[in-house]
């Protein structure tokens, strides 16, 4: 529960420790806590960060003020700790009040940022002895807690199963909407993956197609891929997957020079059809701003030609054709059959996908997709947790 | 026109210069051509890119072929050039043929990949004396030129206005369409500006809304902004433009230190309301490979507490309001009333727009706004460019 001093948040900060005591220096005010904790905080910052109904619109949660209006020099008059609450007179006349649990959470002292970084979610790696997290159709429609446990395996394992879905076409939409609106592309809302004479991807054919991440030619890959079957009577056509991240990590173990070219030289893919032409040059691996594998971007047949310097080419191939030799090793991978009535869905910067060459002849398959972003998956995960 | 050898790509290779020699070499082909300079081409890249029917799928033009099935040692036995195309023979029996077109405009000789690098289309900045291109509404739903035209301009200059467009509401969606589909939001496919007494944005209020770009709260800013004017009858409420990019290049000119810093400290952005909740770390600025400008984030509205070290603190705030009171300076700025019928089409993640406060008592003021990636502008202008 808050306490009397709102906040311009939709969230709930609970009070995890008392404020002891609050002194003012030059262009901050040093807050002590009860556990001992000493967290500064600038006069700027908390000038900008006044949650008062003059500085925050109460509707929209959102801020009015611009500190820019607010002189470079402000300092505080006084702070007092009033009712648990921080109270801070502004020379000039504004006062500003602080939750203490929505102060704590935003502590910048070196402690209180490391601890919110160590209580980040991680990535749980996996190998071909993954236990599947699988997921009943009417308790993610119907059960909000159901529906955070798949979204959070989605989010720190990136391969799930969902049974017991209608497999009348279409009806994928239904459970993709339970997270959030679909992310359109040129192939549409919800796509068909069947062979077709006129494909306008080898995905639309009946080869195998390698392991890969969709839409690596866009600027933003897809965050979720949802893949529904709705008729598999064909022989062959088997899903295949790798946990991206762990091949990444494993390669930056065996072979750290070619794990770092992976991650510094730039290649280009290609998506190209009469009507369409995206092109997008990305490295094939990235890090995050601490050196963690947080995106992986391949798809073999939709590669542009490699450029890089003459001098880094050979580097380039040996380092390429390590990683998808490794997305071909036992260790690493998982192959099930889908069968009507699932649906595979997976974090698809991260879970390479693939699928053996099937017969058409044998019999028919049909599968839908679509994709949603990870800003979506990440925000319907807020809500559900508030 | 290519010539007899098939290429990967819908794209055509006009020949710049003819082939004149080539020699292999350990690991490579060593190419000179016509006007003397010379390209190497290493085996594994030849081999990799071969454009022969049984190694690229001839109907969706993607590579069947994945260069690990292949020796990482295979060399050529021959190269000859027959007919203008460089025909190679591989150890083991494969034979490749390459268009000459192609193989200039994939050459990664350092001369070659100068070229390219300088051939790229460059921002145009510009300040409040832009003389703002207009396109009329007609001409870019029925001509493909002045389509093309006015891509280029968004592509390249990032502001222009469109006019003589329908103003039934939803006809915004007949020319965002003429590009591509449009990016949906939880905002909605269309979103309707208006002042709702349940605002869930301040955009949404009759409030005056700094310089800003919009959903920074994502991790892909939306590429292409339109805001289509159906009613403005109300006093104030003018839209305001600055060149992002032009005021990140004179802060890095005029307070390097303050420039460093954006593009450095990452800041959070949030958009949150009682059914979704993003939020994205981000830094300000943003920077390619070479060091270039190549997008702004920024919305004081939608800004979370900034947290980086107690010493960096004093540091970010300095720069921070630097780059909004540049934001405010006369030189950077165009203010323009839009009027029923014309629509302002801008690059979201350079072009920072703003609005005056207006008074909903004194009339009607109704815009309708939607979101198109950059993705989908590229490809629009690479096919039309065909």
């Amino acid at each position: 529960m808050q306490t009397a001093a709102a906040v311009a948040d939709f969230r709930t900060y609970p009070k995890r420790c008392d404020l002891a005591e609050a002194q003012v220096l030059e262009d901050q005010i040093r807050v002590r806590w009860a556990d001992g904790r000493v967290s500064p905080f600038h006069h700027q910052w908390l000038r900008d960060n006044c949650p008062c109904a003059q500085c925050v619109y109460s509707v929209t949660r959102e801020q009015v003020l611009e500190i820019v209006d607010v002189d470079d020099d402000l300092s505080a008059i006084g702070a007092r700790i009033e009712h648990g609450v921080l109270s801070v007179e502004w020379r000039g006349g504004h006062r500003s009040q602080y939750d203490p649990g929505w102060l704590r959470a935003h502590a910048y002292d070196d402690e209180s940022r490391a601890e919110r970084r160590a209580a980040k979610p991680q990535p749980q790696l996996w190998d071909s002895t993954f236990d599947l997290p699988v997921f009943d159709y009417t308790a993610v429609m119907e059960d909000p807690k159901a529906l955070l446990q798949w979204l959070l395996a989605l989010r720190d394992q990136g391969l799930t199963q969902v049974r017991g879905v209608p497999t009348e076409p279409g009806s994928l939409a239904l459970i993709a909407k339970r997270i959030s609106f679909i992310r359109e592309s040129n192939f549409g809302v919800l796509f068909n993956v069947q062979s077709k004479a006129d494909a306008d991807s080898n995905a639309y054919t009946a080869f195998n197609l390698p392991l890969h991440s969709d839409l690596p030619t866009r600027e933003l890959q897809p965050g979720l891929q949802f893949l529904h079957c709705l008729v598999n009577d064909a022989d062959g056509g088997e899903s295949l997957f790798v946990d991206g991240f762990a091949i990444a990590n494993a390669l930056r173990e065996e072979d750290p020079e070619a794990f770092r070219a992976l991650c510094e030289i730039p290649v280009e893919f290609r998506n190209k059809d009469r009507h369409s032409d995206y092109r997008r040059l990305a490295p094939i691996i990235a890090l995050d701003a601490l050196g963690e594998v947080v995106e992986i971007r391949m798809a073999n047949f939709l590669r542009g030609p490699f450029e890089t310097s003459v001098a880094q080419m050979p580097l380039l191939y040996r380092a390429y054709r390590r990683f998808i030799a490794m997305t071909r090793e036992a260790r690493f991978r998982l192959v099930k059959r889908l069968n009507p009535g699932e649906l595979w869905c997976f974090d698809n910067r991260r879970t390479l996908h693939a699928r053996n060459a099937f017969d058409p002849t044998s019999g028919a398959r049909h599968f839908q997709g679509c994709y949603i972003d990870r800003d979506e998956l990440l925000s319907r995960i807020l809500v559900l947790q508030r």
